[in-house]
């Protein structure tokens, strides 16, 4: 490969778009002829100013978002919004629904009973180790918001479709699908992000609100917690995570320009997810651990023989020059994270590895 | 210069230290060998194992803190910590000290008011503009901190040495001044520090914290806001924010490699803000902002004789290739940041221009 880079299937962070990672190398110690490397402007800066607005606006555009959405970045991670979801937008008197499809939904869940807050676990797959998305979910009338993961990074799963929640707001943790298909913002209040695996670095969140949402974020909470901070600063009442952002801009131009968006995108996605999948399909040896009809596009969770052979594959693979293709430590096997940045030629040669390795080992 | 730079002297994100920046470049495409780059390898990796730890290790050594502290990394600068900083440490039936030195001083107190918090502004230089450090100030017995922002980014003011609590800790904001000099941790309880001034680009926060006060924190805050989640998890709690902790890593082996500690920093600190305060003093077109005895080392703000004249410097220096020298937006005026990337040449060149410049205009 160029510049001697492996094929990197890595969860998050995650692989990045070649071309972004050379146009950041090639002026990493004069941006744009302005005599500072990025890391060393001013957020204050109309340089950054550019950075910034280019990155809401290709968002808004890309995810077709119109005027209904405020586009923002912020700190501390998915991990972050956990917390700060109920705690904005979530009042006395108010219930909230939340879906269980894994570890991080778990954690979302857990986030809003730290702070006694009212919420209905209304479904969740944990029955069959959140191999699947649940279905026909019975979702509470006037609840203030629907939470659901969008895509499931530890466990391989991933919702075909957003649910209908009869106008609730649904609330989306898309760390690890955003960006990689259309999607219908019909019910959707807010997306989170953490940029780690589809759009840009770590440290960096990106949250797509709906303004109407805005409105009910209390007053009384410390500054930095109120999605109304970052929303009336341009995401900058302090200084922002630069270079992240920068990336994310970067990322989300070559996605605009070089890809063609979000149904292009989809289709490479696609094609790159069913080579693996059919694979599986027409063998014993490889086993997807997710039903078929949850399957993520993104993170192809699959089990070998034995957890010796897993050991011997991840370790045969990372010599052969494919990386990351351990499971989560939390559950074990193997997982192939294929993001929007894997090259469509990094699957079928992993595909031709996976049968040299099943024919010496199967 | 090279590489077509400029003389930065933003107030932050400021200047780094060049040999960093060319290795950042140099391996961004493929970290030490790995195939990815440093924003795409996993932070539960050997190799940002290695990063992370280097730069703990090098701040205890660097800072000479022995084991009574830990070093973390967190998200959301120091604004964040304005607010988690009371939630952690000041419970029912205690008080806090704090002293107003101006801007970020306020707004922690804010924030901890917010919180409905009981604290004590026990010493303010509001009556001189924030001009000057308040002297021979009663601090509160038995209080549970003292909160001094050690160097003052805005009013280029900075505490001399830490004032004699008495045993109550000192919680320090340090965004602007840590890693300048050596520090008296004697009474020290916890230090935080935007990265973006003197270690390293936006994104992150430095903070070293005794281990005693760690005790302190309530278990029912949400996850993310506890300091203990951070540090039981060597700041993985979640994805950290990996290639800001990889450019601080970088730069603060040029402070311990290159520069050689921080006796000798602080040598060239002194001695650059030496050359701009004698010439201020040496007549009367420019005026340094700040009460000689309480001067910051880090921003020196001045003024000219008429804003007209200020607007033309800046817009004069900038086209003669010397960057961010317009004073914050909420104080006018100018501004040298000269922290410790600031190569010693800059100064000399800037004095040189301000001559000309008092030679044309005065």
């Amino acid at each position: 490969m160029k510049h001697n880079r492996i094929f990197n299937f890595n969860a998050g962070p995650a692989v990045l778009p070649l071309p972004v990672l050379e146009e950041v190398q090639e002026s990493f110690l004069n941006f744009k002829g302005c005599g500072m490397s990025i890391t060393e402007i001013s957020h204050r800066s109309k340089w950054f100013d550019d950075i910034i607005n280019d990155a809401v606006e290709r968002t808004k555009r890309i995810l077709n978002l119109g005027d209904r959405y405020e586009v923002l970045f912020m700190q501390g991670g998915a991990s972050m919004q956990f917390a700060l979801i109920p705690m904005n937008f979530l009042g006395d008197g108010q219930s909230a629904d939340y879906v269980n499809t894994g570890t991080w939904s778990t954690s979302a869940i857990k986030e809003a009973k730290i702070q006694k807050k009212t919420i209905q676990v209304v479904a969740s797959s944990e029955d069959k180790n959140f191999s699947y998305i649940p279905k026909n979910i019975r979702f509470t009338p006037g609840a203030a918001y629907v939470h659901i993961t969008s895509n499931n990074t530890i466990k391989g799963t991933q919702w075909a479709s957003f649910p209908d929640t009869s106008n609730v707001p649904i609330i989306t943790d898309m760390s690890s699908d955003i960006m990689s298909r259309p999607i219908n913002m019909e019910n959707v209040g807010l997306i989170y992000a953490g940029a780690q695996k589809n759009i840009g670095p770590a440290g960096v969140c990106m949250v797509i609100v709906r303004k109407d949402l805005l409105k009910t974020v209390p007053d009384s909470l410390p500054t930095m917690f109120k999605y109304t901070t970052h929303s009336t600063k341009n995401s900058m009442y302090n200084t922002p995570p630069c270079f992240a952002i920068y990336v994310i801009q970067l990322v989300l131009k070559w996605l605009e320009e070089t890809i063609g968006g979000l149904n292009q995108m989809e289709e490479i996605n696609n094609r790159k997810a069913k080579l693996l999948y059919d694979f599986f399909d027409s063998g014993s040896f490889y086993k997807g651990t997710a039903e078929p009809d949850s399957r993520s596009r993104m993170n192809v969770t699959f089990r070998l023989p034995s957890e010796d052979l897993e050991k011997k594959f991840v370790a045969e693979a990372t010599s052969n020059g494919f990386g990351g293709l351990k499971g989560h430590r939390s559950v074990g096997g193997c997982r192939a994270s294929i993001y929007n940045a894997t090259p469509a030629e990094a699957v079928p040669a992993l595909i031709d590895f996976m049968k040299t390795f099943e024919k010496t080992n199967g």
